[in-house]
């Protein structure tokens, strides 16, 4: 997609810290990294996000994913991993290409991620019943 | 598992607020959600994580990761989602045995997601040379 960033640093208009390559997938480390060894996985065709990349597509990714997760415990001394995807602006999501997070965390490591919401989880009854009913 | 929550939860010896199940895989509502319809999905073997999960199993889930951030997106009025795979108890993995969120994120939702960290990435290159370098 033209004025995709994303897409640019696939085609090799845009440099970056390359970490791993095959036909349909690309990794790099994020430019604002949360931690060290802070990596992008993300599909060569473009797709917006997790509702619109096909099924093919997804599950070579996932596995690219658990690849770099492998990696970056052997190769940084890592002690967790957070995955994250982001989907929509509104849910952090900056450049709307697809793309997986993988966050290496460390023993006294400086990250933190912390959440808030004032959602109770006061209608988990109503929401089993409308995410199960049949249209 | 014998003292796995969600294994206990698989065998409905704890009850959940069940959203899909199929061959390999259970979704149900988290407990404690982030926000309304927050879902956790999970393969019904027990693993413990990213690390120890088969390769069949893990495209099966994400494919049903897939599936359910079509329905929250069609049935509640999501504006965006995030996915968030947590990895060992430092990265806020709470029960061992590897599990998928999907949280949806609503236009004026109260939930805020943040991070804070001291790292600058300033070794961009020498994290580069780790990652790719042969053994």
């Amino acid at each position: 997609m033209e004025d995709c960033l994303f897409c640019k640093i696939i085609k090799g208009e845009i440099p970056c810290h390359k970490i791993y390559e095959d036909k349909k997938t690309i990794v790099f480390l994020d430019i604002n990294p949360w931690s060290r060894g802070h990596c992008l996985i993300l599909p060569k065709k473009h797709f917006r996000d997790i509702l619109e990349i096909d099924a093919e597509t997804l599950t070579h990714i996932i596995l690219v994913v658990q690849k770099i997760s492998v990696l970056v415990k052997e190769k940084l001394g890592v002690a967790g991993i957070n995955i994250l995807q982001n989907n929509n602006r509104i849910a952090g999501q900056g450049v709307d290409h697809i793309h997986f997070h993988v966050i290496p965390r460390y023993i006294d490591g400086s990250l933190k991620i912390s959440h808030s919401t004032e959602y109770k989880g006061d209608d988990l009854e109503e929401v089993t019943k409308l995410l199960t009913e049949s249209k």
